[in-house]
């Protein structure tokens, strides 16, 4: 009886009643029902956003797909773009400007740590003016570490550029705030908080972006914020949409509605802090040291095989943890807290932890991490 | 009760075992099941190809995605594309090369007639040369005509150009050899004959194309024929893909497999035959003369309310037929034989235009359809 847990940062868990709906038979999108949809969704969206100005607009495909289209759409010819990046995640955005010859300029911070508004001034500073816009990861999903976005959406008003946050494992699990914090363009997918299988990349644009989307022609087609824009107007896509998603987006955003966004943000919280505890009562390290609510990153200990202790997790117990992305590959182990993830789910991942880690030898108390999870919880 | 049948050429009806197969619970992407999901899937899109040569790929998108990918990555800078187009869905081919500054010379059919090789054989010694591919769609959606692929891909041939053909409404609908006639590129969508909802493009990507892609980087990151085609190699995909729409997929291509791809061929075109004797029988006119297999177009008779016949037939008798797009909306209706469609859906669609025509006063004997159709099948 394998009874699957996925506690990867993405795809997460999709409620059964999300995916029973979206097994109902499909209706056509060009119909007054998928138009319903698509205008509860654009409401709800701004709800999950927290904003009242900003456009959402939903594009089938993955979340990069989404990327491609703030980019290519936001960031203006003969404007430099200032890439604030820590991890795989931040990197691509990088290699999205490369790819389509954009001017940039890199501020990093070692995988762990999150972008602070202070570094990004001083890279505006130091590169001498010349720039459009500011992107950066909020939650960085491979380091699981989190950036201070509405400082740094400070530094972008300060210097009138263009504030676009790659919400991807942000929005919908930890606190973002479009209008609040002056951000202009966020990305984010179906596939993290939103509850849904992959497949939509979803965007909120707001005045000031459109005000330079509107000066030039980018280089897309499919990937293009105007074409969206002026379909999302008539509550439409302008190609044809996965409208299953769509129903099943429809669903989600009504469940986020109920719980009340601060508690799904005070859930998280919750989750990753007891996680955060048990992993350290156990004698294992955290990866991050600005560590984001969305998603936890351990260290693997020494002497433990990576590849196994997530094997037998999820062969023994069903618990499929994340492996570490690129160079953090065999050393680092993370685990979700985004979305459908409650109380009971979070304890069995730090269980199957402690029961597969004793297997492979690691000297320590059996029980420690689901004690200190357990009474961290009942501290809230 | 309403009883919905969607005639609409895409989305097409989604088999009730396809819908279900994809409401069992996600798994991770990253996993070997996935794999081994993607292996089978590829295996079987190049039986439904009819390839041995050509690289399969999944993007996670609509055809549209899958189509700007063709374009951007096979058409080389300084060599023009001919665009060969007849319809709504070939004029987009020809905005991509707009929006993407290709330079394109256009070979064009009035509506409702396919391309033929000569136009284009001529469009190319008219141009005076320095072409790099022909791309034409096969079977125009928005006008249910046909054009000659295979005699179209000889005169590529004969000139060493590419040759791209957009299989949207035409791969697993009517008969499409992609080695045999010596097509380079194919472009196809989840949500017609591969009985899925939308959300995938599907590309299969031979060696010529390949050879072509190699000597350039083209302006695109999410829709990159490289970076695809490196996952694949590994049964994998570049960015987090919609896995449960690629669930259904590995089963529509087993039940398409399992029935044969001659015999799905010729259920399509024993309905759309069938289908063209019923209008013609009740005095209602075709609207193409090259009609495809893969959906039927009507003109819509003098006198008749085209929103409210299409109306009338979706709400009394859950039929969704398609409206004519562009300039042909109001003068034409559509009617899909791809996919998940048999007899008696069609007499079903046959009858309640009967009906619908009868209340608006059309002249004609009710039944004539019916009974032309009922003929028709019986004669196969």
């Amino acid at each position: 009886m394998p009874k699957l847990r996925l506690f990867t940062p993405g795809p997460t868990m999709v409620p059964e009643e999300i995916m029973l709906e979206m097994a109902r038979p499909l209706d056509h999108h060009r119909t007054a029902g998928f138009k319903e949809m698509m205008k509860e969704a654009a409401e709800n969206l701004k709800y999950v956003f927290q904003t009242t100005q900003a456009t959402p607009l939903i594009i089938t495909g993955s979340g990069t797909a989404a990327m491609e289209a703030a980019m290519v759409g936001c960031c203006a010819p003969g404007k430099k773009v200032l890439v604030a990046h820590c991890g795989k995640f931040g990197e691509r955005w990088r290699d999205v400007c490369k790819r389509f010859k954009m001017e940039f300029v890199e501020v990093t911070a070692p995988y762990g740590h999150g972008i602070k508004a202070e570094q990004v001034a001083e890279g505006i500073k130091k590169a001498g003016g010349g720039f459009g816009s500011i992107i950066c990861v909020h939650s960085e999903t491979s380091t699981a570490a989190v950036s201070d976005v509405a400082a740094i959406a400070q530094v972008a008003r300060q210097n009138d550029l263009l504030m676009m946050v790659d919400g991807i494992t942000s929005v919908g699990a930890i606190p973002f705030k479009m209008d609040e914090w002056g951000i202009d363009v966020v990305v984010t997918g179906s596939q993290k908080a939103l509850m849904l299988p992959p497949g939509l990349g979803i965007l909120g644009v707001g005045p000031r972006a459109w005000q330079v989307v509107d000066t030039f022609d980018p280089p897309c087609y499919y990937n293009s914020l105007k074409a969206y824009r002026k379909s999302a107007a008539d509550n439409d896509s302008p190609y044809t949409p996965n409208n299953q998603l769509i129903r099943g987006l429809v669903k989600s955003l009504q469940m986020i509605r109920a719980e009340g966004l601060e508690n799904v943000w005070a859930r998280s919280a919750r989750l990753a802090k007891a996680t955060r505890a048990a992993i350290q009562a156990m004698g294992v390290e955290l990866f991050a040291a600005d560590p984001a609510d969305s998603v936890t990153a351990l260290k693997v200990p020494a002497g433990i095989d990576e590849g196994k202790w997530r094997k037998e997790m999820r062969s023994r117990f069903g618990i499929h943890a994340a492996a570490g992305q690129g160079d953090m590959k065999g050393s680092v182990v993370r685990f979700n807290h985004m979305g459908y993830v409650d109380e009971i789910d979070t304890l069995g991942a730090i269980a199957a932890m402690e029961w597969t880690l004793a297997d492979q030898g690691f000297k320590f108390t059996l029980g420690s991490g689901t004690a200190a999870f357990q009474r961290a919880i009942a501290a809230r």
